[in-house]
């Protein structure tokens, strides 16, 4: 089978036109002087915390690597999470040291060559991570699919390579998530409201870290939560397809090697519209960077959505799972668009207008607000799950549901790209503030970022949709797997045992969400404490005389970081091993489904609560309401302050969590039999 | 069969000692002059919004029981359905009336009598509450057992009880939810943060309001919730017993009638249990108020389970029955116990503490507390449905759950009566500081509050827990009557249809929660525009010459309270029917899965962030961290403010959303064939 050499090959492919885009961003100018040693600052810092970060999962790895290998007793599990960590690991450094280095590019060129240069910069930024992301995921589960796909004794080892990724990714995005927001935080209450500095402003100490932690947290940390995402819902899809009964086969086209094998190739199909994708937006950089990134977008998933019929047609399988495809990367479309409403529509004014009587109604709209947001992207799940299940044949299972995942997530490459695209435009501002480059350089980056704000909010409410999506053919999967192993294997919600797990499973992600809220808040103190004291003790400091103990903080952001990720981490990767050989596979399976409902819907709202937040104090600091400085902007100022370890931190994390708990028990289930 | 005469006797027995406590509490003072003036006041304003707002109920009551006329063909349903709605807004009109005289008395012997008397009339006043609630559901439910109990025909018909209660409940807890919340947020956000007046300050024009929100919600609407979980723990354990497999029948001792009788007869013992407490507490006043509350709690609890095992040995039922009536009870008090620690131990002063930084790690820390909270209440519900499925034999279901819900409200009259204390107490503060009574006679009522805050957390903990084992139960029994009707039915986690419900369920704590708490924000608003102008336009009255239009605040929050219930209400009691007959009976029991898995996590939650953040503000109004007007009470107070409808309205909404939910889809369920 000639065909499945493909999909690694596209992914090196990728990685190629990734690195060629790299030197194209390295041509622009670093700039020099306070600008240079600003952004050797934040990439400094960055690569500092990512070489701790990985030094601490390094040993994570070792240990479930050796937990593996003495499970299984073959060296196809182990090696396939191995791999699935490094390339986890691997995109999300890549992405964050090119990051690091377009945005200090984008500074420059804003200042010397105008917008349409600075965006382009940003976004070949963008574009890098959102390249390697998809192309790793293609090398590295096609590379391992090439070599043990076919052999149907090891084909359940690739389940190893998504654990791999996912704890990783956990790790990152809560790591990086308590990094970015406490620090975030801190430099905003000192900086912004108890000192009276902009934000960005070079005398805080607190800045760097604030600026290095946006590209730990919202470029490596996203980078991670998407390529597991990718991943899952491709090794989700093989999985269920490799256990589908025959019947069911049969009626979708009868070779169940295509149908295993269609998940790699559309992804690879979606590779290919997303570099096609990323070459429209470069053709249209005349237009507004809104319009460029939407037609970018809106044109890859239009390709993609016409080549994935034709590649379905191709591989002889049953035209519904084209439907299939084509219902995730709608709703993907859908679930985007409502979240952009919600973060930016009617409800961000109301929210606004609630700081007319302070912060305390401020809080309550952003939380109708994210509470009120998943009605519809729920629905859009709902409907995926109904529609999928009623194209394909019973026996088919969820297959449906696998594929719609890996239809919203195929085009992956530019719709992380534009996610990316958001810190760096983000941190260009951040260098042109503290380098003191001016207004209208400052005028560019912003305008640059605002759209970065509302791009990343869809791709946000994407992530999540798609991590949903992910997790329950994960879930399904395991379901298939337990079910070889047990015969007569159910999960009857009216099962006691069942009914047991799904009150455990909707614990953890109300759990890890205070653990991490709390992990910011402890971090944030702290580092609030320790910019006070810079500003009282370093003589010359608020007067620019003096320069700030930035490291300090950094260290303390990546302290915390470190030392408060572990226990996320642990609880999401243990709980399904002590459940599942504790209580049962009937329990697991119970605590899979109540996690991944209450794991969905935290996402959400908390997700758009916090963008929502957000947005509500960029309204008013518009100069709605009286503007900054207003008693209105302080309490939206609240909220926004609330909203970032929500959006950034504790939202996030709930993807990751459901799928890690969902792969681990579909790694774990051949030996709960 | 004699002994099913016995419940409804005890219930009308159980209401005859209401009567007569009633009449003990009238025999205490209610004051003259100004304090009648202002106790007039709240007993009218209560009164008017029971009437209007029971008008409303009138409308849905008749026309649901027109449905269930037209879709049953016979008239035991619906009778069963109005007999339970009059008994719920029974109950709630009974104890409010009766809470509205006991809170001028209770003012008046704290300022003639002293602490002792003003306990005792309080705790009266909050027993009619307790006793009646626990009689209105013996003597309803108890009758139409003893009416067609033993019909096997009809016996599905109590269902309707259930549903009656269930559906009154619903709304009166969101519409005196919104009330109260909406004219406590307003009142205190003009009066105490813009005004700088004192709370219950006679010249604040929503005092009056607020005052009757706290009957209107904490009595009414409370009494209605307990009421429903009361009632639907024995439904369900009564249905659940009717359709269990015979081999299990026989393992329990052999008598399928004993099984089904054992829920009522459970209550039954509970009710002596409960006036035997009540009587405790009055032979225990001389000690402090809150040992004697504890006493007569923890002492009727005790009698019950060691009378429970007399009776369960009595009806010649398996001993792990019992068991399972002693996992309820112990359940109930470790949970309460630990919305103790929460709302109360080291979470608090953290809270305050976070003040330190603004308002915004105030929020951050609240929510990182509600939402651990969530952990051990829900492990111990978990391990309640672990434990009595491994008492019982395998057939028998969750029946074992279903008698933990029941052993767990059997106590309800004296739990309740304590809960109904507080208000009473808070009530009686409010009319002493706006009869300007004096220092000494409002430390007396501050104390009494003070308790009954404490007693009311542990009090919500237990309604949580108590409310998610019945309607777990009330779904298995759902299952089981659906089951009867359609061959092979199952819920298997794995069936689209199932997973396709169970995103559903999940969305509707989310939105009800949305709905209610900007239902809150709105009315508030309008409220605060009203006060800010009557603070303007009347003249004298910030000096306290002139009165305040008190009724127009009342209007206002009655009127919001009534419109605003409708969708709340409407969306509980037509999801079902919606998606039973549109989706079939497979994806309403995974709604209701879903459904009852968020319910759970955002009910504790909202409940116990609620509490913790009012808490915290007391604490720093003790004279901690600054004090009353300090940087960190303002703090503190924004906790609060968004707590109040946490505690108040959302989160108690969620309890009786699944349950309304669940007892639908079981009534509905023969039809769903």
């Amino acid at each position: 089978m000639n065909l499945l050499i493909l999909p690694p090959l596209l992914g090196g492919a990728g990685l190629l036109i990734a690195f060629l885009i790299y030197c194209l961003v390295k041509r622009y100018r670093p700039g020099e002087g306070l600008v240079v040693e600003i952004a050797d600052a934040i990439h400094q810092g960055a690569m500092v915390f990512m070489r701790r970060e990985y030094s601490v999962l390094a040993v994570f790895v070792v240990l479930i690597t050796v937990f593996l290998a003495l499970a299984f007793q073959h060296y196809y599990t182990p090696l396939a999470f191995v791999v699935g960590a490094l390339c986890s690991g691997g995109a999300g450094y890549i992405g964050m040291y090119t990051a690091t280095q377009a945005n200090v590019r984008t500074t420059v060129a804003a200042n010397e060559q105008g917008a349409g240069a600075a965006l382009s910069v940003a976004f070949l930024g963008g574009s890098i991570m959102g390249l390697v992301v998809a192309s790793m995921g293609l090398l590295g589960l096609g590379g391992l699919y090439l070599w043990f796909g076919s052999n149907a004794e090891h084909v359940e080892a690739i389940h190893g390579f998504g654990m791999g990724a996912s704890t990783v990714a956990l790790f990152s995005r809560v790591g990086g998530g308590i990094f970015t927001k406490s620090a975030d935080v801190a430099a905003d209450l000192v900086g912004k409201v108890e000192a009276g500095i902009p934000e960005d402003d070079p005398r805080n100490p607190g800045v760097i870290a604030d600026n290095v932690g946006d590209n730990v947290g919202d470029v490596a940390g996203m980078g991670s939560d998407i390529f597991e995402s990718y991943c899952g819902s491709m090794i989700a899809s093989i999985a269920i397809a490799s256990t589908m009964n025959l019947a069911a086969v049969e009626l979708l086209g009868g070779a169940r090697n295509q149908l295993m094998f269609a998940p790699l190739a559309l992804a690879s199909v979606g590779l290919i519209c997303s570099v096609l994708g990323i070459i429209l937006v470069r053709l249209a950089s005349s237009l507004s960077p809104e319009k460029a990134l939407r037609l970018g977008t809106i044109g890859a998933s239009v390709l993609f959505i016409l080549a994935s019929m034709v590649l379905i047609r191709f591989l002889g399988i049953d035209s519904n799972v084209w439907l299939c495809v084509v219902s995730g990367a709608v709703g993907g479309i859908v679930i985007g668009l409502v979240t952009e409403y919600y973060t930016g529509g009617r409800p961000v004014r109301l929210i606004a207008e609630g700081g007319q009587t302070g912060p305390a109604t401020v809080m309550i709209a952003g939380l109708a607000t994210g509470m009120q947001s998943v009605v519809v992207p729920v629905l859009m799940i709902a409907g995926i799950i109904y529609t999928t299940s009623w194209l394909l044949p019973e026996g088919a299972g969820v297959y449906g549901v696998g594929i719609a995942a890996v239809g919203m997530l195929a085009t992956v490459g530019i719709t992380m790209a534009i996610d990316a695209y958001g810190p760096v435009a983000d941190n260009a501002g951040g260098i042109a503030e503290m380098a003191n480059l001016g207004a209208e350089t400052r005028a560019i980056t912003d305008s640059l970022d605002e759209v970065g704000n509302t791009t990343a909010a869809i791709g946000k409410g994407f992530a999540i949709g798609a991590a949903g999506l992910a997790a329950l053919a994960i879930i399904a999967a395991y379901i298939e797997v337990v079910s070889l192993h047990v015969p007569d294997f159910s999960l009857n919600i009216n099962d006691p045992e069942v009914l047991t797990g799904m009150f455990l499973g909707g614990i953890f992600p109300f759990l890890v969400s205070a653990l991490t809220m709390r992990a910011v808040g402890d971090a944030a103190f702290e580092m609030i404490v320790e910019i006070r004291r810079q500003f009282r003790e370093i003589p010359g400091l608020m007067e620019g005389t003096a320069k700030p103990d930035s490291s300090r903080c950094v260290d303390i952001a990546t302290k915390a970081a470190l030392i408060r990720m572990m226990m996320p981490g642990l609880l999401a990767v243990l709980a399904p091993v002590v459940v599942g050989f504790g209580l049962g596979p009937a329990a697991l399976g119970g605590m899979l489904g109540g996690a991944l409902i209450s794991c969905v819907l935290l996402a959400l709202t908390m997700a758009n609560a916090g963008g929502a937040w957000d947005n509500a104090k960029k309204y008013v600091e518009k100069g709605n309401l009286g503007g900054k400085g207003s008693e209105v902007h302080k309490a939206v100022v609240v909220g926004d302050t609330v909203g970032d370890p929500f959006k950034d931190t504790s939202g996030p994390a709930m993807n990751i969590l459901i799928n890690v708990m969902a792969i681990v028990s579909l790694v774990i289930a051949p030996l709960l039999g």
